[in-house]
Order: structure tokens, then sequence, then C-alpha cells
């Protein structure tokens, strides 16, 4: 390493340019800089300004600049934000840098961060710890959340106990508002919101629900059950976390109760962690669609090896599912030798039918994630998308045809009817294509699977053979040259 | 219309059902129930027992009702809503059922709407309204909600000013944490969120935020200025939209401040919004992926002809982009004839190739969505996906070399020439094919344009005739027979 003796001054940046801006872009170029200047800063061993700069930063911000600093500088830079932030920034680490900091920490520093930690982000960062760091973290919690953290872990993955937290606030029907309100000033700081209180009986079965504005709004005296509302929509533990998100983003909740079989409650989901699982859903449909297996880490994060692992098998099984087109062809040999020209239009064939059956399953698949469209609906998607075919269909063999007969088979002893085998082809396996692609994931989810597996690529590989049978039969059904063999 | 005496029994609903269950999958069905009940009630006029069962429900599920019963019932069922339910259910409906309700509203009956809806909501509404519908809209709003609505309707399509609110709470630096609450009772309930108050000079500039639950911690005899966060986080006006939503996910906030030029506070987004946005923006990149014209519609409230329009354009520009690939068969035609065998692994080698190319292209696309890769990226992104896509290569290339041996091959006279053919293409194609789907969204998105519109469908157009010329330079290279030539 070189002898840096002088204090980094071209990128300099002062506690005031951090308070000044507070614009989205200003902040990510801050980051940048202090990426750069935050580990000069250490070197130079100038740690009172690099406390001060990390003071005014937000948790979320230190994080990410934490993520991109030198692994080895990690644990020095944490040490040095202020005691109130350090919880924070941990919980928005990625779980590498969390384990190299873990494994840095002194038993007290570890107890220090899991009290300061809500239970919810507890347990998502032990889901991704090796066996001996859970360990470590669970001998270091108390033993109330001991008990909470082993609780959640039972739900099974992806359901509403997964992704709940413990922390809320409780209310009793017979309290005065002023009792609500001094129970928050109590217990409110360590809960993950007070915005919306739950009223429950004393086995905990839930029977209301009050919001912080309600409280506000009305007079001190009023009791809990004068004013909380007794409809309350929840979940129970097993619910999928999807359906839960759904749920709140309907009825623009801020939280949701998370009850067990008895309607006893044992937990809410906050919005943020909704929000969460909607960007989550969203990206690993798009990834199932693009026939890679899902990883939940950001680009970079996934190693060249991981990143081949989750994108091979569905690269061989498709390879090896063309199969079948590739016998279609040798099965029509003779056909192609006579009229070569035929060869020509095959990849525009299955390109435009692959298109054409990816748009229809790409829009079902989204639907139903989406809630739009169930698979009861099955004969109304069908009746639409068959509609839109035809149109399609005709559209695209009218263009076809047009240019087959005045570019493509220009000169050949029997343009026209190659021209017109193209515009049939081309309209019947448009319909086709569409009918496949809007009935395989409606079928997919009747079945209890996923319907993004049979996005683009699979339904692909299904209309091209179909789109080269059909191409196949018509030109032995049309051509004269063919109809000799 | 047939004569219908009986009061419907069988499917008969209680108010206490629907008191009792809160499940969310209960609700769909109680939904469901209700949507063939009500019209069948309305028909035996009994409009009191309708009334009872709509103000046990939640509004959105009341919008959800709405839309599924006959069109002529939407405005009977609406006039027998509670009055304090019929603008959150409004604002839930589609523009279509608005529209028909708003041309069977009295003047009066807008004018009622009209006040109880957020400002957001209205602008919402009127984006979607026809001329006539919007002009009659404005007349019948108080002149300072028009001359909000005609602000918020000029800032640009997907910006932070065209989604925001102008309904918050606005706080002054010395007024005491008891004066806050009192203007929090004074104008809270025509507010969109009271859970996060803003702090103003006089001329509005943003100069610090406070939480609902800073009031609520804090003695109420401090100052305001005393416990405001100085280090506001905004936006301003002409941000996108989908940055204002990652940002607030990022933070976890439940609103966020829109600013002027100037630092002046002209409005907030809340959280319930930015869940659309991100819902939205996740559909719409899901669309433009598979080549069709996003439509911010569900899918049954699309037309055929509709739907027909957003897709066939794609469908014909890839048909004719894919001239290239006929146009290189053609070329090849003699090479073809010769040895007609290699035919039979053109889809094979296309369609791997393109799903390789779209494996990496949507990856990107969604990463760049997620903020996780940048333009500036490219070179590391170029070099990750060349490691991983050498492994994909050389995996497909000895799958694909032994399966054209031992099987495709078999007893053709170049059996192992013709299996190295299809090996070596297949491992130079999907190198090419992973470059040029990593780099094209990267580029596209460097050019300002938005990469979804270079997903599958478009690398797959490219990558095959790639992958076409590919495969017959390294047969004509390879082959005797065809060296020959």
């Amino acid at each position: 390493m070189e002898e840096n003796e002088k204090t980094p001054e071209s990128e300099d940046i002062d506690v005031e340019d951090i308070n000044d801006v507070n614009d989205i872009e200003d902040i990510e170029e801050i980051n940048d800089k202090l990426t750069d200047l935050i580990p000069e800063l250490i070197e130079s061993r100038d740690f009172q300004k690099v406390k001060e700069l990390l003071r005014e930063l937000e948790p979320q911000d230190v994080a990410i600049i934490l993520e991109d600093i030198p692994f080895d500088l990690v644990p020095v830079v944490f040490r040095l934000l202020p005691k109130t932030m350090a919880a924070d920034c941990f919980s928005e680490m990625s779980a590498d840098a969390q384990e190299i900091l873990i494994k840095g920490f002194s038993d007290s520093e570890l107890k220090f961060i899991l009290d300061e930690l809500y239970i919810d982000d507890t347990v998502d960062m032990i889901e991704e710890m090796p066996a001996n760091v859970v360990k470590r973290i669970l001998a270091n919690c108390d033993s109330e959340s001991r008990a909470q953290i082993n609780q959640i872990l039972k739900y099974p993955k992806d359901s509403a106990g997964s992704i709940m937290t413990v922390e809320y606030v409780r209310l009793e029907k017979n309290m005065s508002i002023a009792d609500a309100f001094a129970r928050i000033r109590r217990v409110g700081t360590d809960k993950e919101t007070i915005y919306t209180c739950y009223v429950t009986e004393s086995d905990k079965t839930l029977v209301g629900v009050v919001s912080a504005m309600d409280l506000m709004l009305n007079d001190t005296d009023k009791l809990i059950s004068e004013i909380m509302d007794t409809n309350v929509i929840c979940v129970t533990t097993d619910e999928d976390k999807e359906a839960v998100a759904a749920t709140m983003s309907k009825y623009d909740f801020l939280a949701i109760p998370v009850v067990d079989a008895d309607n006893r409650l044992v937990g809410i989901v906050t919005v943020d962690d909704a929000i969460d699982v909607i960007q989550d859903e969203a990206t690993e449909d798009i990834t199932k669609m693009a026939a890679i297996t899902p990883n939940d880490k950001p680009y970079f994060k996934v190693g060249v090896f991981s990143t081949w692992l989750s994108r091979i098998p569905w690269l061989l099984l498709l390879m090896l599912s063309a199969t079948f087109t590739g016998a279609i062809i040798s099965h029509y040999e003779d056909a192609l030798s006579k009229v070569i020209i035929l060869t020509s239009f095959i990849p525009m064939l299955m390109d435009t039918a692959g298109n054409a059956g990816g748009q229809a399953s790409v829009t079902i698949i989204r639907a139903i994630s989406l809630g739009e469209v169930e698979p009861k609906d099955i004969l109304r998607v069908l009746w639409k998308e068959f509609r839109v075919a035809f149109l399609c269909g005709v559209s695209l063999a009218a263009v076809g045809f047009l240019k087959a007969f005045i570019f493509d088979a220009r000169g050949e002893p029997e343009a026209l009817l190659v021209a017109l085998t193209v515009a049939i082809t081309l309209a019947a396996t448009v319909v086709v294509a569409k009918a496949v692609g809007c009935c395989m994931p409606l079928l997919i989810k009747k079945l209890g699977f996923d319907p993004a597996v049979v996005a683009s690529p699979f339904i692909t590989t299904i209309v091209d053979a179909i789109s080269l049978v059909v191409y196949f039969a018509i030109a032995t059904a049309i051509l004269p040259a063919l109809n000799m063999l």
C-alpha cells in the first residue's frame, strides 16, 4: 500500500454540503464521493471528520456507502457511526456485509445491535446467516426476543407469519384515549408503527383497530371502544405474502394485522415490508419469464458461477425440447429440397408465432399476478384472445403475403402459391400461438404452480413446433411441386 | 326481462355474514355473491337490504362490485351508499364507471363528490375524462380546488408534480406541540395524511419535517423548531415518479415532500400512490418486454380492437425485420441443399441464441429499473456476462455435440463434422447473444429511451441473424462437402 500523507483535497466534502442538499440526485452524487473520500480519511486517520460526515447522512445512505468501500474498512467505519444510527444502518446492509460485521463484533457490541433491531429485521438477517453465526446471534438475544424469533422462523417461507413483526401497539377496549396516549408514549419508541393500534381481548383475540388519526382527532376522555373500527380486515399467518401486499395496497393500509387460526393477534405487517414484497415479486416474475431461476440478490452481488447455475438448466431444457422442431424439419427434408425457398421463411414464421404467443402469455401472467384474471375465466380469456388473434393473423397474413410475393419469392416458378402458403401459415399459427399462450398460464395456475414459468421461452418452443407442422401441411397441400411427391 | 317475484333466498347473505368474516379470501367470495345478489334485490325493490349490506363493506370492495354489476344499475346502487363512503368508493372506480356516474349526477351530487374527493384523485379522474365532462367537473369545483387542479394538470405526465396531492398539514417553527395538535385537529380530516407534517417559512420554503410520532412522544410545551428534523429529503416537481417511489421505498417514508425550484413546498406524495407507481411501472416494463404497447387498464377492460392495436405494430416490425434471417438462409441455399441436415438444426440454434440473449437483456433491464446497474457500468456488466456466457456456451456445446452426434446426425456421412459445427456455433452464438443482450439495454438507456423495449423479442431478432451467419460460416469452413463449392 502506498504512503499517502496529504489530506485529500480535490474531492473534499463539507458537512454543510450534505446539509444543504436534499434532492435525490445530489444524494447519489454525495454517496459516490463519500465512497471514495472515507477510505482516504481513514487512511490519514482523520476519524473525527468521518464521524462528522456520517452523522449528517440517513442510515440507508450509510449502508450504501458501507457496501462499496473496501471490506476491511467496514468494521472501522461502522464503529464511527452515532449509536442511534448503528442499528438502522445495520438492518439496511446486505447479508454478506452483516456477516462480516457480526464476525468482528464483541459480544457486547452484538447485544447492543440486537436490542435495537426490530424483530422482523433480526429474522430476515438470521435467515441468511450460516449456522454458527445464527447460534451466536440467538445466544446474545434476551430470552423474550429469542422466543419471538423462533416463533417467526417456524412460519413457512413467503407466508404472512414469516414477514410480520411482533412489535405493535396493543390497546384495550375500556381504555380512554388519554390512557391510550399514555401507553403509546411509554411503549411507542420500540414499536415499528404507532399509527395503527390494535384492540384485543385479554386472550389476544383481535376485536378492533384504532388509527393514530382517530386518537388525535377525538376528545381524550372518549373510550377506545367508542372510536374503534370493529370491522377489521386481517390476514392469517399462513396467507401468501403476495396476497398480503395486494390487500394492503387495495385498502391503502399502513399496516395489516396477522392473526392465528383462533383470530388471536400474533403480529402485523407494515407498509414498507409490503412494498419490498411487491418489488421482489415483480422481479421474480420477470426473471422467471426470461427462463432464469430467481435470486433475491442485486445483479453485481451474484457470482458468475451462481448466475450460470440460474440460467443453464433452462437453456439446456429449451435446447433439448427444440429437438421436436428439428425432427419436423428432418421429416420434411424432401419437400424442402424440392422447393428450397420454403426454408428461408422458417425463421420469420417461427419468430412471429413465438412473439404472438409470448404477447398473450405474458399479458395473462401479469393479469393473474395482479388478480385481474383467474383460471375460471379461461373461456372469457380464450374468446377475447381469439378475436385479437384473428385481427393480428389477418393483418400479418396480408403484409406477409405481399412481402413474400413481391420480394422474397420473386422470380420463383410458384411465387404466388409460396406467398399464399406463407400467408395462410401466418394467420393460422398466430391464432394457435395466442390460444396456447393464453391457456398455458391459466392451466399452470390451476395446477397450483407459478404461471410465470410458461412465459415467452416455453411458449416459443411449443409454438415453433406447431408453426412448422402447419407450414409443411399447408405447403404440401398447396404447392404442385410437393403434391407430386 | 323476466318477472321475478320471489326474494332471492338461495344465495342470501346477512349483514352478520359480512361482519363476521374479515379474512381476505372470504372477502372475495362475499364480493362475488353480492355482485349476483344486489341486482336481484334491486329488481325486487328491496333497497333497504342493499343499503344495509353496502354499509358493512369497505369502499374498495363496493367499487369492485359496482364494476361488475350491469351498467344501468350502477347509479341506483351508488345512491344507496352512505354519504361518508360515496367519495372513497368513487375514487376507487374505473374511469369508465366514473364517467357513467358523472353523466347521471345532478350538479349538486357532483359538487358533493368533488368536495369530498382528494385533489390528486380528482386530477387522476380528470385525466381520463372527455372534454365535456372535464368542463362540467371544473365548473362544479370551488375556485380554490379549481386553481389547484389546473396547477397539477400543468406538470408533465409521470412527474412528481402530476401525482402529488396539495392536501398536507403545514406547521410553523415557533408553534408549540400543543399548537400543532390544535391545528391538526382543525384541518386534519381534510388532509391525505397527518402522520408527516411539514414545517415551512411564511413564503412556503420547506425548513423541516415532524412526524406524528415526534408530536405524540414529546412534551406538549416543546416548540416545533426543537423537535423538527431539518435534514429533509425531498423531490422536485419534475422528478420522474418512478424515482420518487424508489426514494420513498429506500427510506421507508409514508410521504415525501415535493418542492419547486426555489425549495418552496408545493405538495406531497403519499405511500399509497408510491405503491401504485411501483405496481404500474412493473406492469409497464413486463408489457414492453413482451413487445406490447403498455396500457394502464385491467385485462378485461381493454377492448379487442385496442388490444390488437397495442400488439400488431410490434408483430409487424419484428416480422419484417426477420427478413434478414430469411435473406441469410437464401444466400446459403446451395450449402443447405448439399447438406440438408443442416436445416434441421436452425430452429434449435436460433431459439437457444434467443433465449441466452433474452436472459441477459431481461436481467439487465430489471437491474436498471431497480437502480442496481447504470450505463456507466457497461464494462463491468460485459465482463460478468462474458464469463457467464463462456460457461453457458461450453455446457450447451458439450450437450449439443453429443446430441447431434449420437441422435440427429446418426448415419450421415459427415456426422462428426456436423456435430462439431453445431457445437461451435452454439458456443459462439451464446457468447455473442449474451454480449448483445446485456449491452443493448444499457445503450438504449444511455440514449435516454426506455430499455424495456429491447427485451427478448428484439434481442431474438438480432441474435437470430447473427447465429445463422456464424452457423453458415463455420459450416462452410469445416464441412468438406461445402468446401468444394
